[in-house]
C-alpha cells in the first residue's frame, strides 16, 4: 500500500480548492417551526388549502375527513358492479370469520357479525382506502380474550366480560383517533416490519394453539395462551378429547387448505377460497343437522338472536373497578390493530398507485371503532387475508364495504336462526386455515439471510409471544429495535480511506480493496451523527486509528512518518456540543502529536455547529476543505513545499471539566 | 437555477464511471465478533498481553489491576518532594470539606475524616489518574440525605441510617466495579455534557439552600431538598433565625470567597485558597472557644471521637427491610459519583496528555467504595474542587493520596479533639463557597449559543432538581437526550443537491447558494441510516421532493421534464430490512411515474444489504455509481443519447405486506 509513484493523483494544487460554506443563517424559530414541520407534517397536509377561497376551505376539509365526499360524485356504474361482486365475496368469508373471531375472544358469535355491520360502513365514508375489507382480526381478539380473562372470567361473568370489551374497544378508537388528529403516526413505524413478522407469526401460532380445544372437542381449557400450559391442559385431559369432532376438524381443514391452495394456483378462481368457509359452514351444519352429532360431543353455535346491532353506549364500563384492564387492552389491541390496518392499506394503495395518508387513516379507524363500540361492535381493523380477497375480487372502492355490511344486516335480520348447528370445529377449522396464512416462513429467511439482527428481533417477537404472552413478546422486539438505534449512534463505525486508482476519490479501503493510503496521510470516515453517546468512544477510536497507522508505518519502516489526519465528516449528519468538545480535544490531542487535523466535506448542520463555538477559528479555515481530495491535495502540497502544520496548543481547564 | 449552458460541468462519458464494489463477504461470526469488540472493547486493553510469556502476561494483568505496580519502581526522591506538598494541601482541605459534607449527608460528621483515609489509599493503588484527589463530594452526601432520609429519620434513628448508609456504598462500589469489569463504562457516556452541566448546577442550588439551615443558626429544618419547601419552612420560623451564626457565616462565607477570588487571578498563589477552609475552621474554633458562643445559639461539632475507622463490615443491613432504599440511593448516587469522577480524571490527564482507561477506573472506584463501606466510609470519588488544587499543588502521582490519607490519619489519631468548638456555620459556609464554583453559567451561556436542543436539556436538568428532586431531574434530562437521538433517526434530514460551478462536486443547495441544479435530474441526500423508524418517512418525503420538483419545473416552464431521480447515500451509514423494503417500493413509484432510480456512493453495509437483498439486481448494476458527479454524468449522456431509463414495475403482493 501507499507506493511512492501513486502518491498523486490529484495533481491538483490548493489554489483551486473550494471554500466550505457555513449555512446562511436561519432564526431560530424558524428553524424550530421547520423541524416541528418535519416532525408532525412531513406528508404537508395542507398544501391543496394554501390560497383557497373559505368555501372551497371547507369543502377540502370536509373532503379531508370524509373521503366519500371527494370520490362519490365520480362513482360509476361500472365501479358498482366491481364493487357488488367484491362485496358479496367478503362477505361470504365476513360471516364466518366474524364469528369465529368473536368465540376466540370469548364474545358471544353474535358480535362478529355486529363488528362486520356497523364499522365498515363507518370506514367507507372515512376511509381512504380503495381495497381495505373492514372486519375483526384474530390476533386483536385473542388479545381481548388474553388481557380481560386475566381479569374476569368470561364463562362465569359474561355481562361483565361483554362490557369491558365495548369499553376496551371504545379507548382502542379514542388512542387510534388521537394518535391520528395528533399527527403521531410515526409511532406505528416502531413496529418494524421484522417485528411485526414475528409478531404475527407467534400470534397466529398461539390462535391455532388455542383451536386445538374446538378440535379436540373440550370442554374445560387453559386461560394462558402460551404453549407450554395449552400443551399441559391438553395432555392432562386425555380421556375428554372427542374424535367425532377430531376427525370432522380435520376434514374440514383439509377442504379449506386444498382451496387454498388451488386459488393460490389459479388467481382466476380466487372465489374458490373466498366461499370455502362459508360453504364449510353450511356442509358443517347439515351434517350435524342430519346425523344429530350435536349429541355426540360436537359442539355447535346455538341460538343466535335475530335483530340488528343493539346500542351499547350505556354499557361503556367507565364506573368499573376493571378500568384500568380495560384502557390497558384497548391501547395495545389499538395499536396492533392500527399497525395491521395501515400496513395493509398502504400496500394495496401501492400496487394501484394511490396515496394514503397515514394519520387520516388513523382517525378513520378510531371512529369506526368509536361508533363500533357505542353498537355491540367489538375492535375492527383491516384484515389482510379479507382485504386481499377483496382486492383479488376487483373491489373499486370503500362501496364493496358498504355492500358487505348489507349483506351482514340480511343476514342478522333473517337468517341467524341457520347458524344454530354450525358445529363450533368448523369455524375451528376456519381459523387455523387462515392463521396459517399469517406464518411467513418465507420473510423469516429473508430476513436471516439480509439481516441477522432483524432476524433476531423477528425471534424475539416469536418466542416472546408463544412461551411468553403477546405483550411480552411485543416489548420484546421493540425494545431490541430501539437498542439497535441507539447502539448505532453510540457505536459508529470508522473507516480508513484509500484513493480509488486514476481518480480524486477516496472510498473505504476494506470496501474497496485497490484503494490506496496516501503516505504521511490518515484519512478517517465517521459515519454517524456525533452525540454525547458516542464523543468520548470516538475520541478513545480516533487516538487508536493514529496509534495504529504509527505503529504500522514504523513496522514498514516508512520514509515518511505520519503527518496530517483527515476527518471525512460527510457522512456526519449533526452534532451537539458534546461532540464539538470531543473535537476540541482531539485537535489538542493531535496537536501534541505533532500532527494536523483536517476536515473535509463538513455538512451544514455541522458548520453551523463548529462557527457557532469557535472551533473553525480554532482549527482554521485553511485546514477546512470541501473534499477529501481537495484536503489531500493540500496535505501534499504542504509537505512537498515543507509547510508544517501549524501546531497551536492553548489548554484551558474550563470548558473540559463537566 | 439549472441555466442550460451550465449543466454539463462534467463534460465526461459514462465509460469511465467507476464500480462500487460489494465489500468482500465476511463470515457472520467474524463480522458479529468483531462488532462486539468495538462495542465492549473499543480501547483494546488486551494489546500488549499479545504474543507475550506468560510471566509477562501475570505482571501485566497485575499491573493493569495495580497500576501502582508499573508507576512505582519508576518513582523518584524529585516526585515524593511535589506530592508531599500537594497531599498536605489537599488534606488540608479535605478535613473541613469531608465533616461538612458528612453534615451535609446528616452522618456522623467523624465520617467525613474516615472517608479520606482508606479509599485514597486503595485508590492510590488501583487508580490510573495521577491528579484525581480522592473523597466526599456534596451532591452524592446530598442525594444519600434525601433518598434515605425518606424512609428513615437520621434524627430519630441514627444506627439504622448509618447502616444503611454503609449499604448503600457497599452497592455503588458493586455496581462502579460491574460496569467496569463488564466494560459497560459507555453507559457513563449517556450523561451528556449539557446533562452534567446542568444537573450540577442544579444539585449545588440544593446543597446551598441546605446551609441556609446552619447559616441561620435553624434547629428544624424540612427533609424535602426542593427550592419550595426550603422557602416554606425557612421563612414559616423567622422567630428562630440566629443573627449570631448568620453574621458569623457572612464573614466567613466573604472571606473564603475572597481568598478563591485571589487565587483565581494569581494561580501561583493556589494554597491561599486551598487553606482557606482549614484557616476558617480554626478561627471560627478559637472565636467560639473564647466568646463560648456555643451557649448563644451557634451550634458547634461537638465531640469527635478519637482513632481509627472501626471496621463495619457487620453494619452492612442486608437484612433489613430498607435494603430496597439502599440499593437504589446506591445505585443513583454510584452513578452520579462515578460520572464526575471519571470526568476529572479523564480532563486532567488530557492536559498532562496521558491515558484514562475509563473502565479500569471504574474498577478502581468500585473497590475504593467497596473496601470503604466495610471501614466505616460513605461513598467518594474524585472531586473536581479538591482535584483541581491536587494539580495546581503540582501533584506527579498518586502517592499525593497516601500522603493526604497520612494526614487524614494523623488527625483521627491525636487532633480531633480540637475540633469540638468549630462551628456548623463555618461548614456551612465551606460547603457553600464550594458549591458556588459549581454552577457554571457560562457553559450553560455556550450551550445556548451553540446547540438549542442542549440549552433545553440543561435546563430541564437544573429546574427538575430545583423543583423537583434529584432523581427527577437526571431522569428528565437523560430521557430528553435519548428522544433526541432517537428523533434524529426517526425523522432524518434530506437534501437537494446542487452542483458547484466549475466542479464535478455536488452540495446541499441550502449550503452552497450557488450550487446549480441540473435540469431534468433530481438529486437527494440522506442524512441517516435508513431504519424501520424512518423508513415509511422517507418513503413520504422522496415523494413529496419528486412532487415539488416535478411542479417547480411546471411553473418554470422548463423544457426538460423530470427524468432521473439521484440519491446520494454516502450519508447512509447502515439499512434494515424495512428500509430496503422502502426501497424497493420508492422504486416502482419511480418506475411508475416514468423517472428513474440511481443510487450514488452506497456505503460497504449498505451495498452489502442491498446485494443479499436481490435490490441491486432490481435496480440494475449500471445505475449504481460511486459518486454523484459520475451519475450526473451518465444521467446527462443518456438524456442525450436519448436512451429513456428503463423501468420495470413487477408487482409481488407479498414482500410488501407488514
Amino acid at each position: 500500500m501507499g507506493n511512492a509513484d501513486l502518491v498523486y493523483p490529484s495533481s491538483m494544487n490548493v489554489e483551486c480548492a473550494h471554500q466550505v460554506a457555513i449555512p446562511p443563517p436561519v432564526p431560530f424559530f424558524k428553524s424550530f417551526a421547520s423541524n416541528l414541520k418535519e416532525t408532525f407534517f412531513p406528508d404537508d397536509p395542507l398544501r391543496p388549502f394554501k390560497n383557497q377561497p373559505l368555501s372551497k376551505k371547507l369543502i377540502l376539509g370536509l373532503q379531508y375527513f370524509f373521503p366519500i365526499l371527494e370520490w362519490g360524485p365520480r362513482y360509476t356504474l361500472q365501479f358498482f358492479k366491481a364493487d357488488l361482486i367484491s362485496g358479496i365475496t367478503i362477505a361470504s368469508l365476513a360471516i364466518p370469520q366474524g364469528i369465529s373471531y368473536a368465540k376466540l375472544a370469548n364474545l358471544p358469535p353474535i358480535l362478529g357479525l355486529y363488528s362486520s355491520f356497523i364499522p365498515p360502513l363507518v370506514y367507507a365514508m372515512m376511509g381512504s382506502s380503495r381495497d381495505l375489507a373492514v372486519g375483526t382480526v384474530a390476533v386483536a381478539s385473542l388479545l381481548t380474550a388474553s388481557m380481560l380473562g386475566n381479569e374476569v372470567n368470561a364463562s362465569e361473568n359474561p355481562k361483565l366480560y361483554l362490557h369491558l370489551a365495548f369499553t376496551a374497544t371504545f379507548f382502542a378508537g379514542v388512542l387510534q383517533a388521537a394518535l391520528g388528529f395528533l399527527r403521531l403516526g410515526f409511532i406505528v413505524d416502531f413496529l418494524s416490519h421484522s417485528t411485526i413478522v414475528g409478531f404475527m407469526a407467534g400470534a397466529a401460532t398461539v390462535v391455532i394453539l388455542q383451536q386445538l380445544k374446538g378440535i379436540l372437542g373440550l370442554e374445560h381449557f387453559t386461560r394462558g395462551t402460551d404453549l407450554v400450559s395449552v400443551m399441559r391442559s391438553i395432555f392432562s385431559q386425555t380421556h375428554e378429547w372427542r374424535w367425532e369432532s377430531g376427525v370432522l376438524g380435520c376434514v374440514f381443514l383439509f377442504f379449506l387448505m386444498v382451496t387454498k391452495y388451488f386459488s393460490k394456483k389459479r388467481p382466476k378462481f380466487f372465489w374458490v377460497s373466498a366461499m370455502a368457509p362459508l360453504t364449510s359452514v353450511i356442509l358443517g351444519s347439515i351434517l350435524v343437522y342430519l346425523t344429530h352429532a350435536e349429541k355426540h360431543g360436537v359442539q355447535v353455535i346455538g341460538d343466535l338472536k335475530k335483530g340488528l346491532n343493539p346500542i351499547s353506549v350505556t354499557d361503556l364500563a367507565f364506573g368499573s373497578k376493571y378500568l384500568m384492564t380495560a384502557i390497558k387492552t384497548g391501547l395495545i389491541t389499538g395499536i396492533i390493530a392500527l399497525a395491521e390496518g395501515i400496513a395493509v392499506g398502504r400496500s394495496f394503495a401501492m400496487f394501484k398507485n394511490y396515496h394514503i395518508d397515514g394519520n387520516k387513516e388513523m382517525i378513520a379507524f378510531g371512529m369506526m371503532n368509536i361508533a363500533g363500540s357505542c353498537t355491540s361492535c367489538y375492535l375492527t381493523t383491516g384484515p389482510f387475508s379479507r382485504s386481499a380477497v377483496n382486492f383479488n375480487a376487483g373491489c373499486k372502492t370503500a362501496v364493496s364495504n358498504i355492500v358487505m355490511a348489507i349483506a351482514v344486516m340480511i343476514t342478522l335480520l333473517f337468517l341467524t336462526p341457520l347458524f344454530h348447528y354450525t358445529p363450533l370445529v368448523v369455524l375451528s377449522s376456519i381459523i387455523i386455515a387462515a392463521m396459517l396464512g399469517l406464518i411467513d416462513y418465507d420473510a423469516a429467511i429473508h430476513l436471516f439471510q439480509v439481516d441477522k439482527f432483524d432476524f433476531i428481533v423477528c425471534m424475539a417477537a416469536y418466542v416472546g409471544v408463544v412461551f411468553g404472552s403477546v405483550e411480552i413478546g411485543l416489548v420484546l422486539a421493540v425494545a431490541l429495535s430501539m437498542l439497535r438505534v441507539l447502539l448505532f449512534v453510540a457505536r459508529p463505525r470508522t473507516f480508513v480511506l484509500g484513493n480509488i486508482p486514476n481518480s480524486m476519490i477516496y472510498r473505504n479501503v476494506n470496501q474497496y480493496p485497490n484503494a490506496m493510503s496516501v503516505p504521511g496521510v490518515l484519512i478517517l470516515q465517521i459515519d454517524a451523527p456525533i452525540y454525547f453517546a458516542n464523543s468520548s468512544y470516538l475520541r478513545e477510536r480516533i487516538s487508536r486509528w493514529i496509534n495504529e497507522e504509527e505503529e504500522k508505518l514504523k513496522s514498514q519502516g516508512e520514509m515518511m512518518s505520519l503527518q496530517y489526519v483527515i476527518l471525512d465528516m460527510g457522512a456526519v449528519g449533526s452534532i451537539d456540543t458534546s461532540g464539538i468538545s470531543m473535537f476540541e480535544e482531539v485537535k489538542k490531542n493531535i496537536d501534541r502529536r505533532g500532527l494536523t487535523l483536517v476536515l473535509a466535506n463538513p455538512g451544514s448542520e455541522v458548520m453551523k455547529k463548529l462557527d457557532k463555538s469557535k472551533f473553525i477559528d480554532d482549527i482554521g479555515q485553511e485546514w477546512i476543505y470541501l473534499t477529501v481530495g481537495e484536503a489531500v491535495g493540500a496535505c501534499n502540497f504542504k509537505l512537498h513545499t515543507g509547510k508544517p502544520g501549524h501546531a497551536t496548543a492553548e489548554l484551558e481547564a474550563k470548558d473540559n471539566i463537566v
